[in-house]
């Protein structure tokens, strides 16, 4: 009944016979298929989900491992009108195809096409567009309690959350919270041993423990057992009743969760699908919350992707010959420049030490922690946790450097307030996927750090515009104690330096001149920050040619920034346009206004280039940099805009283009 | 040996004949003592907080609970060199005393005296800042892990948390975390059965259904078992024979924090010094991961505490006389006014509902919960959680409105961006305790909200000056759909209105002029945020006297701000000074500025007056507005300043000074 993993890449043909899939339109379309025929759409999905991504890259593992899951979820429910709420969701490939959007599969990850993640304008199957962990939980017990005061308690509530995921602190509060409900309310654990990498924690060994015991082929032999002990309170007495055969057979004593109040079941096979399917059926109209474990392979249906399922998570494009897999690679990133750093700081360093919250892949940390294993820790899916930790240690004289998206950043706020900067700690918050992030969208990208972070009194804010500054920045770090610092970098790759500049030590708040205008006095200053520097140096490069005279600056700093520059700049009427990957509310652009209007400045002469307010779909990086008019082209549109807008510089301009 | 409880207030004699307490400058004075001593050092402790506490307010009920507790944690550890980590901190009185701050404890909560909270600038005991719940035990891991690596295992670190903090989410990754710990640690779990009120979800009723069951005394009668089963994995059966005779005893074989991989013990009476100083003594050379329950009785000692630990949690200036205890009032409290409010909506709109996160009496729904008990939640100390189940009803149609304090709505800042902001979804978040919080200083104070929530698009943040405009307020949030909206208020009492204009409904990003200038044309325009318009209207009072023409709006409007004003004032070549009760780096002020040089203004005709970026220490909240230039006074002197420093409005103010 399992299906069984395949060597080979799907060919063009498989990918294309996809009878079963493309007949489904709507769930309702699933419910015609017999029981029997499900196996076979299994493996249209896998084949479909399978050769995109080897296409155009995506997230593949995840999706792999969910497939049955999915389909007996929708076998069995009306999604419709009952409540699917996706934790993380990056593996909601399955339910997509299911929900009608087989066509839109071919974009995935653009703006025309599919998400990777819910999406509600896409399709009313999607209710939150997601992207972070732990929170489907939470949202479910609003949509619960909501139904029931709506008097719509017949519409079920099924989260479905991994195990990695359920250790995250907001979804315990929720499992704690969900305890208490008097209603249907079903928690899916899909327990694939796996979190983006190995999974941290006593918890997921606790899982390990739990996975080796009762497997439901076990639970059929053993005969039903009285319940002696009822940690669940009465939840569990009462529910037991009402259980099937099945479920009652799989009831699970001494479930951690239990102690959470939820009727714990299994754990079960997630590739079963009669089984699923059955135990669905008979879980579906318990009116107590119930969690079931289902035990899933992540990667399931590839040998090449069940054996590396952590390359395979989210891949680039790839190829698969033989034995060989091969991941398209694309130059040097911003990743593998910060875990070099790492390292050669660390082995100067003895007391640094690095830090992430389950991404050891997605910051680098993975090769740190192969030089230094006992330095380098992974808490699993915990920022807040990670937070506090590199505080601790701080505390006791380490130098802690936490790898983090700039986008999960955020879920440590509070700990960044308090255990962080309120004590002048020095931990150092090392932010990946700054500004757009590309093909993961809305959920993801790193727009607000520095809106949030500069408040606090002492904070530093670095953005090193390539690998050099990037190591700058990171030594400046080092030695920086007088409170928290942040650094920011993007999901893209490091440039090649083209400025005739020597690289200068980060000093506290202080720009760094990387191009001359070039004819004497310029008319206009960019201060770039981090890698926008290069892309106003292409703007230049456009500008140059047609007599403008344009100067640039690494700014460095986005807090503290270098006010004594912009007042020079502002007392000689030279006009300054920031340049920034981030929102243009309260980021560095604001930044430099405020400091600029304490001075009693003419911030006339400032204008600003940064994210618009919205939110911004997935597509590349490059596309969502020039569909917000923050590319080449549209700073030297700016550039020429606020020269010709002002009397003083178009007259300089003119001089310029008489010169030409 | 358990002290026993006192009907009657302390009397002055009492708080003054502190022999034992008075000899102990730190804690290797409290080891000279004998153990038959100290009932007698507990009961002068009590007698001294409850005193103090009867002056000036303070944290009451909390210190009582943990006096005996805390002086068997000093007499047995030495945290000269072991590290201690209070979580929230609010139960820290009892510690302080005991290491040499009797001296600064009449003057509690100001910025001479003691801070209510732990304080590592008033003693090296104290060693992180703390007021928020949650984090002790991720930060004493992160120390373990720090005194580790730099070879100081000798350190042994104990966190020292309530029962209803253990179970916010980072608490709960941290227990989880520790977990992997494979050397000492100690958290002691400070189990009142209370959370600052009833505590909430379903582990709250475990701890209920753990107390009744094998409490210290049982154990001792009870033979030694056998582990039969080990859910602690290999940790708990190591550990075991470590343990001396009376821990074993007290080992709980299903302890719901076994599956975090603790070795657990208890629950174990915490008002029993012997016992308490015998089992600490146990387990402190454990080289494993050890959690102790201690079960104690919040408010223990006054039968008027133990009667009403919620009233006495952190009560005002109190009086007690028989069995007649007066809390001292003071005037009608903003959360007074907002409960009616939301009690008069919710009895017109069946949709909407009151959410808070264990802080039902400071946010004022314990009056809402006792009209609407079904549309009222209390989530506990679970700010995440509590958002996003907000979120989930939005999705449903239902009205929520989340009561939380400002520096707590920090904890759901993820929440507020991922499944709020990006989902457009109608949550309605009400601050309290927005800027200067007075007594409770830096972890509490609310001074960052707008910076962080107005990043997100279609973000209302609202501030309502008084009561009718608070009603108003929460009216436009009602029927404001088009994303989340904020509402902020201070800790402070509302004001009658002195104005003369009639109050108008709000209207998304219109400001409202309260005062007009005396004689026709202003120099000045003030835009006051909430209730900084009232002091704003005291300093027009006085600059009035003094010749000057100054006009006066009511904000209303932290974003989107009146834009279409601003011009207008600059075209008119009227200054414009912002006064907000917020910081001044990227607040209301900023937005201004933000938004004026948007449309090319000149921002020099901009001031703006808010909060230094600086930690404020603990004092009353006049006093920290005084402190920070933020008072009627230092508006006033702003005022002039601004007109003396320019040629324009010199003229123009001498014109006004000769008019006079």
């Amino acid at each position: 009944m399992t299906a069984t993993s395949s060597d080979n890449m799907v060919t063009e043909a498989q990918a294309n016979d996809l009878p079963l899939l493309r007949a489904i339109k709507t769930p309702a379309d699933l419910k015609k298929l017999s029981i029997d025929e499900l196996p076979q759409l299994a493996q249209e999905i896998r084949n479909a989900i399978c050769h995109q991504v080897s296409k155009t890259g995506g997230h593949l593992a995840p999706n792999l491992g969910v497939v049955e899951l999915t389909i007996a979820m929708h076998y069995v429910f009306d999604f419709a009108s009952d409540r699917l709420l996706f934790d993380v969701g990056h593996q909601c490939y399955p339910h997509k195809l299911l929900t009608g959007r087989l066509d839109l599969m071919s974009k995935l990850r653009t703006s025309e096409g599919m998400s990777g993640f819910p999406e509600p304008a896409e399709s009313p199957y999607d209710l939150f567009s997601v992207g972070h962990a732990g929170t489907a939980i939470s949202t479910a017990v609003g949509m619960a309690r909501g139904d029931s005061l709506n008097g719509e308690e017949h519409r079920k509530v099924v989260s479905f959350i991994g195990d990695s995921s359920i250790v995250n602190g907001i979804a315990m509060e929720g499992l704690n919270n969900a305890g208490t409900l008097k209603r249907q309310f079903l928690t899916i654990l899909n327990d694939n041993g796996m979190s983006i990498a190995t999974p941290q924690g006593a918890m997921a060994s606790y899982f390990d423990r739990v996975r080796v015991n009762h497997m439901y082929g076990d639970l059929k032999k053993r005969a039903h057992e009285v319940l002696q002990r009822i940690p669940g309170g009465s939840t569990l007495e009462e529910a037991y009743h009402r259980l099937g055969e099945m479920a009652k057979a799989a009831v699970s004593h001494d479930h951690m969760f239990e102690q959470f109040g939820l009727v714990c079941l299994g754990p079960i096979d997630g590739h079963d699908l009669p089984t699923l399917i059955e135990m669905l059926t008979e879980v579906k109209d318990i009116d107590r919350p119930v969690l079931l474990h289902v035990k899933t392979i992540k990667g399931k249906g590839f040998t090449f992707t069940e054996g590396d399922a952590t390359t395979f998570h989210s891949p680039k494009p790839f190829t698969v010959e033989g034995c060989r897999v091969e991941v398209k690679s694309s130059g040097r990133s911003f990743t593998s420049a910060y875990a070099d750093a790492m390292i050669d700081m660390m082995k100067d360093d003895e007391k640094i030490t690095a830090v992430t919250a389950a991404m050891p892949d997605g910051t680098g940390l993975t090769k740190v922690m192969a030089e230094f294993p006992d330095r380098t820790f992974d808490t699993g899916i915990c920022e807040s946790h990670a937070m506090d930790m590199c505080a601790g240690m701080a505390k006791t004289g380490q130098k802690p450097y936490f790898a983090v998206y700039s986008t999960f950043a955020q879920r440590a706020m509070d700990q960044i307030f308090q255990e962080v900067s309120l004590q002048g700690l020095a931990v150092r918050v090392c932010m990946d996927r700054a500004g757009y992030v590309g093909g993961d969208g809305a959920v993801h990208h790193g727009f607000m750090d520095i809106s949030m972070f500069r408040v606090f009194p002492n904070a530093a804010i670095l953005a090193p515009m390539d690998e050099p500054t990037l190591r700058a920045g990171l030594a400046f770090m080092r030695d920086y104690n007088a409170g928290a610092s942040f650094i920011r970098y993007p999901r893209d790759n490091v440039s090649a330096n083209p400025f005739e500049t020597q690289l200068t030590p980060f000093e506290l708040g202080k720009a760094h001149r990387v191009r001359q205008a070039k004819d004497g006095k310029p008319s206009v200053a960019i201060l770039g920050l981090g890698t926008m520097v290069y892309i106003a140096n292409d703007a230049i490069n456009e500008l140059e040619q047609q007599g403008y005279s344009v100067e640039l600056y690494d700014a460095r700093f986005a807090t503290p920034i270098d006010i004594d520059l912009v007042q020079s700049l502002i007392e000689q009427n030279i006009k300054i346009i920031t340049v920034e990957d981030h929102t243009l509310i309260g980021g560095f652009g604001s930044a430099v206004i405020e400091a600029a209007a304490d001075r009693n400045l003419d911030t006339r002469l400032i204008s600003r280039i940064g994210m618009p307010q919205k939110w911004v779909r997935p597509d590349s990086r490059n596309k969502q940099l020039a569909d917000n008019h923050m590319d080449a082209k549209a700073i030297a549109r700016r550039v020429r805009e606020v020269l010709d807008d002002s009397t003083e510089s178009i007259t300089s301009k003119s001089q310029q283009e008489a010169q030409a």
